[in-house]
């Protein structure tokens, strides 16, 4: 395993592998050159500028992407904070399989490689409002598997998941690190009515009394309010980090699942973007506490790595420009008047 | 020509043709099947259904996107109100042709054919703060142009602009419509110094004082400040309604373009959808004045149909989604637990 204890992941987040800045500054130059205004392709020239740093890379590429779905089920269901039943999870991955799913038909269009792992769906997690989720081997056993799902070669990661039950998990998580309770991180998840919404604030405020004793812990709490496809996804990041991959987050669950991180080191997001900004309410508020900018706000809700594989399409039009577009040489345009 | 007065324009505003709110309901109901909590893809619902309502299909397609550019120039550019001198937009033409502007790189991303129309370069139309920009023969002839842009088999159009000193015209022209002088909507348009913004500032003030005689008629002063590039769109705009193609509208000038005929009838862009909100602050008034909720907002303020181009990419993601997913039946996934 990449990470045998938890104290592994704490050094790696100790000496993160860093950017290129000199592959950023060139890239940077390069958009002052191309035929358009100085800074008029926006966030389009900041993405170009992030894959060309994360890369390592003068002029970065989009040769293989990859999307990474964890899937995972959650103890937590049984306290009726979803309105769909725990059997979803499976049968939406036998969806991914086949073909079906919202994220099959993005990362088409996308021409990213989907990668869909479930994490031991027939093995829930342990109901958080009574009992740690994971213990810390089986939280390790999963950041292992998102650790593994990287290609080493893999020039964009996009992060997602799908898990019954999982944004009680994310927004306990959110709450015990960042505080405001229930009230302020619990949504409607999947589309829960107004008595599931007060069962999952109720599961919320009671995980967070049961595991009152751990709240200085990022990775600690991680374990114990999160689930297995959120672990995963944290692995993932960190591979990332290693290989020199920049990642696209997805909602407020994959967001969640790489809050510890952030505590743990706040530059351990440096590699990341927010693919969008979901209509569940906790997800706007996270992305401000980490000082994320979503790329998209597309009142979209749904995981499974939906959102960040729709902002894939966003980076292929920034690199598109970056190393398609004439400069100002190159094209006999007139620059500025002064 | 389609339109050989004014009054032909606003017989048609007066008649418009309608979306199919059969084919709009039947994908709306598509959409509540699809393998996802209903309403979970946000507007990428919302853009499958407006692509069905507006292609009048059950099941829209996207096998036609044009991407128009019109090109224009301004006799306002005497006035030191750009960055950049006036030859850059024959010049951007140019680059036009050669594939190496933004948006090239951005059509071709989203299989989108791309026609660029240079109207008249030679001959700017007149400096709007001491004459009408143009007569009524020479904007109806620009209309023309812009209507005849429009395939009629296509299935969607973005529509955008290159045009040396246009977001002079249109802030004067959202000036004259929406009141607010031109503190309201004169910005930095593709970079210009403080003395410049003071110079624009000063000419769209002249220009609302020469033509205050006119300020109750949108068309005529369509004419009067706006540009044969701004005429086009709004010709591509009415030829769209007519052969029932769905819009997408780009930035600041873009939008100022087709708002006469929103004055002349509320419903003039109900088959439109906002690209993006520009950076050039006008643009999100002017949104909002429309009731227009942009798709993207990425910080862009390059004109030449980028914004609405990128946005090319959400409407086939919507689409992908909309046609490629599975229902519940089919994937024998499981509905909501009530």
């Amino acid at each position: 395993m990449q990470f045998d204890s938890l104290d592994d992941i704490r050094a790696f987040c100790r000496d993160l592998p860093v950017g290129d800045v000199r592959a950023a500054e060139s890239a940077a130059t390069r958009q002052q050159h191309l035929t358009k205004p100085p800074g008029s392709l926006g966030r389009l020239e900041e993405l170009a500028v992030w894959l060309a740093q994360w890369q390592r890379r003068e002029s970065p590429r989009l040769d293989r992407v990859t999307i990474a779905v964890f899937a995972g089920n959650h103890g937590v269901a049984v306290r009726g904070v979803s309105a769909y039943p725990p059997t979803v999870t499976e049968q939406m991955v036998a969806n991914f399989s086949a073909g079906g799913a919202a994220i099959n038909q993005i990362a088409k269009l996308a021409s990213a490689d989907l990668r869909v792992m479930p994490i031991e769906l027939a093995r829930p997690t342990r109901d958080l409002t009574v009992a740690a989720a994971m213990e810390a081997d089986e939280f390790l056993a999963a950041v292992d598997i998102g650790y593994r799902a990287v290609p080493e070669d893999c020039d964009l990661l996009a992060v997602g998941e799908m898990g019954i039950a999982n944004t009680t998990a994310a927004a306990a998580l959110c709450a015990a690190l960042l505080g405001g309770g229930a009230g302020r991180w619990a949504g409607r998840g999947t589309g829960v009515d107004e008595e599931g919404l007060a069962r999952k604030q109720a599961a919320i405020d009671a995980a967070l009394v049961f595991h009152r004793g751990i709240l200085g812990d990022p990775l600690v709490l991680a374990a114990a309010l999160g689930g297995r496809e959120l672990a995963a996804i944290a692995g993932a990041v960190l591979a990332a980090r290693r290989h020199h991959v920049p990642v696209l987050l997805d909602g407020f669950v994959a967001t969640s699942a790489v809050l510890p991180l952030a505590r743990l080191a706040p530059a351990a997001l440096d590699h990341c973007r927010a693919g969008h900004v979901s209509a569940e309410g906790g997800h706007r508020q996270l992305l401000r506490e980490l000082g994320l900018k979503p790329l998209l706000d597309l009142d979209m809700r749904l995981g499974e790595a939906s959102g960040a594989g729709v902002a894939v399409l966003l980076a292929r039009a920034a690199l598109a420009c970056h190393t398609g577009m004439a400069t100002f040489a190159e094209a006999g345009v007139s620059g500025t008047e002064d």
